[in-house]
């Protein structure tokens, strides 16, 4: 007989899910209400307006997809492609490749621009392949590549873009709430996110929004968009205010509990307030980790601060390391992924994540299972060294 | 500045979410572990499990998806289904409308089948159906139509679709946990289900299972599924205790410890005891309501006992009735869908909402409801009625 799961309390520096606030937490344990209750439409809007905050934009069409950010990435291309378009693909990690796939599977031909993996993807190649391909429909990039910790020029990219007609698709699921991101300020025309990073939620829930051009492109479509359950021109009819709301599914209400209250607590620290908070914690992390000796995969310029690429000391066995985190401290680092499996670990300091407490804990016991390992590193030095950025 | 929302304590008894156990809603808000996390790989294994002991299968492939019911319907129809194929769809209700909407934009062709709302699917109208189209590659109905309250005989119509060589695909999204289903004893062949119904758990995730014909079809496609994030062979992967666990998408963790708990419920009460309990409360729901002068949509032949589709009486304007029933009762009731729209209330009786203090409530706020707007009931008898059944 299958007994009541209780987890583990584990501190969570991979790359998402990222540690939930307790106020999130219970949040989601409140009792169910209908997905058409007048109170929950209410919710509905107070999210929709506290997702606007965060992605700074004025989008009406801006919702939580019911379902995690891989669902949110196929949001996007499914309604903005039909067959026989052609959308420039921008890989420098995992999720082009990821990108690629959605837009074959609609149907679409994918020019790829290749960037290497760690590096930021490169304007000029792009504008190359714009100029190659008047014809694209969309350039599409990953803003905060979440398999590397490299951040590109979102704002660059899609003035790229609109200077070739196209529209900006933009994965930032990895960068809202941790980095810089202006979807107003830059013109994004859509984009998508998840909740398990920056925003400290937990996983299943995929926030995007999509300008007035995107919109234009989904109301003007010659097909039917190939998902049903996707298809925003009848989610926008559950989610838009006007008129009053249109069954479509049944939204997860809890897990929009959740995701309220992550935003409420974003609001109240402010978003700029957070991106410096992220930005802070992430020097103190690389003081440590550079003490110890070991490196970062991505250059200073184009580092995510919330995903910490860190190379693994030779002959240590990395899966071994993680385990030992798990077991004796609790604690969640990340594997490397795709090409870099094997090679890094990665070290989110997402949301609540990154805090103080999580980047001493997090040193600490590296520091210690690698020098139990009788691992090549500096050992000793790296807690010392994130303190003296805290001190200042 | 938004604030903190705290959801008002309902009694639901529309047609989903149904009432959610605190030992659910406590799951849910226990703290967030990663989705690579041993102890939520154990946790998976058991899931797979107990949605087997609730599907009543050993197929491999029984897994909840991470999205709502209607991705469940879409993963069944995008793995299932390819450019050029045939389906026969069975529409009695909203959701055989939905199916054909998913095998049309799968790039098929849907032969319908269209029974009378508040029918079931007729069988003869199915073989004569099958018959006529040999090439079918599957039979697609609903188990359990949430529209209207009817029960279609899922046993016979798989018997029909095996001896004319198409696969089954059936939506038990009201079915699963409150009436009698057996996947492996009836031959079907790919089924979804929702967690927001007769397990009592809040909407989010859709429990699926595949048998080995179904697997076949999917390893045999010639095409890629067109949905990346509903592609069984890559959700396997990830599902799949063999070889390790591959990275596809974020699993919603919490949702996942609430569906676990819930199914923990289940299995501790008996999946036949669940069934029994769902048939006793609705027969003394259905003596009030006919005390009360109020009929059903279906025959009692056909009747689901967790959704009950009852006739609104003459002059009463129906939504009045249920916003004084969730203002003053906190009561939910659900309204007509599609073409019952404003002609009847579904009233739910699923999972924990199954229960004497339910259905004595529902029958007390209603009749006082109406009776307080002079509707031609007869007042004052229908919780003497329920009373009486529930006193043998």
């Amino acid at each position: 007989m299958s007994k009541s799961f209780h987890p583990p309390k584990r501190t969570l520096m991979g790359p998402g899910p990222s540690d939930v606030s307790p106020r999130v937490t219970a949040a989601m344990g409140a009792p169910t209400i209908g997905h058409l209750d007048p109170a929950f439409v209410g919710l509905m809007d107070d999210i929709k307006g506290l997702l606007q905050y965060a992605f700074r934009t004025k989008n009406k069409l801006t919702i939580p997809v019911s379902a995690p950010g891989s669902a949110g990435m196929e949001s996007c291309f499914v309604n903005l492609l039909e067959p026989g378009d052609k959308a420039v693909v921008c890989q420098n990690g995992v999720f082009g490749g990821r990108m690629k796939e959605n837009v074959e599977r609609c149907g679409a031909t994918a020019i790829m621009v290749q960037d290497d993996w760690g590096k930021p993807v490169d304007p000029n190649k792009v504008e190359e392949a714009l100029k190659a391909n008047p014809d694209a429909k969309l350039l599409a990039f990953v803003h905060a590549e979440t398999s590397t910790g490299a951040r590109s020029d979102a704002k660059a990219l899609t003035a790229l873009a609109h200077q070739y007609d196209a529209l900006s698709l933009v994965d930032s699921v990895t960068g809202l709430g941790g980095i810089e991101l202006d979807v107003d300020g830059w013109g994004i025309d859509a984009i998508y996110s998840g909740t398990q990073k920056c925003l400290s939620c937990p996983p299943g829930i995929s926030p995007v929004s999509f300008g007035e051009r995107a919109v234009d492109v989904i109301k003007n479509r010659k097909t039917k968009v190939q998902s049903w359950f996707l298809d925003m021109s009848l989610v926008m009819g559950y989610w838009d205010g006007t008129g009053g709301r249109t069954y479509h599914h049944t939204a997860p209400v809890n897990s929009m509990y959740g995701l309220h209250e992550s935003l409420v607590m974003l609001a109240e620290e402010g978003l700029e307030k957070a991106w410096a908070r992220h930005a802070y914690h992430h020097q103190a992390l690389a003081a440590g980790i550079e003490a110890m000796g070991l490196r970062f995969v991505v250059d200073q310029e184009y580092r995510l601060p919330q995903l910490n690429s860190v190379t693994i000391p030779a002959g240590v066995e990395e899966a071994k390391v993680r385990a030992a985190l798990l077991n004796d401290y609790n604690l969640e680092i990340g594997a490397g992924l795709g090409a870099l499996a094997g090679k890094v670990w990665r070290i989110g300091l997402m949301g609540e994540s990154s805090c103080k407490t999580n980047v001493l804990l997090c040193l600490g016991a590296l520091d210690a299972v690698l020098t139990g390992m009788g691992a090549a590193i500096n050992s000793g030095r790296a807690v010392a060294a994130a303190n003296a950025v805290y001190k200042g």
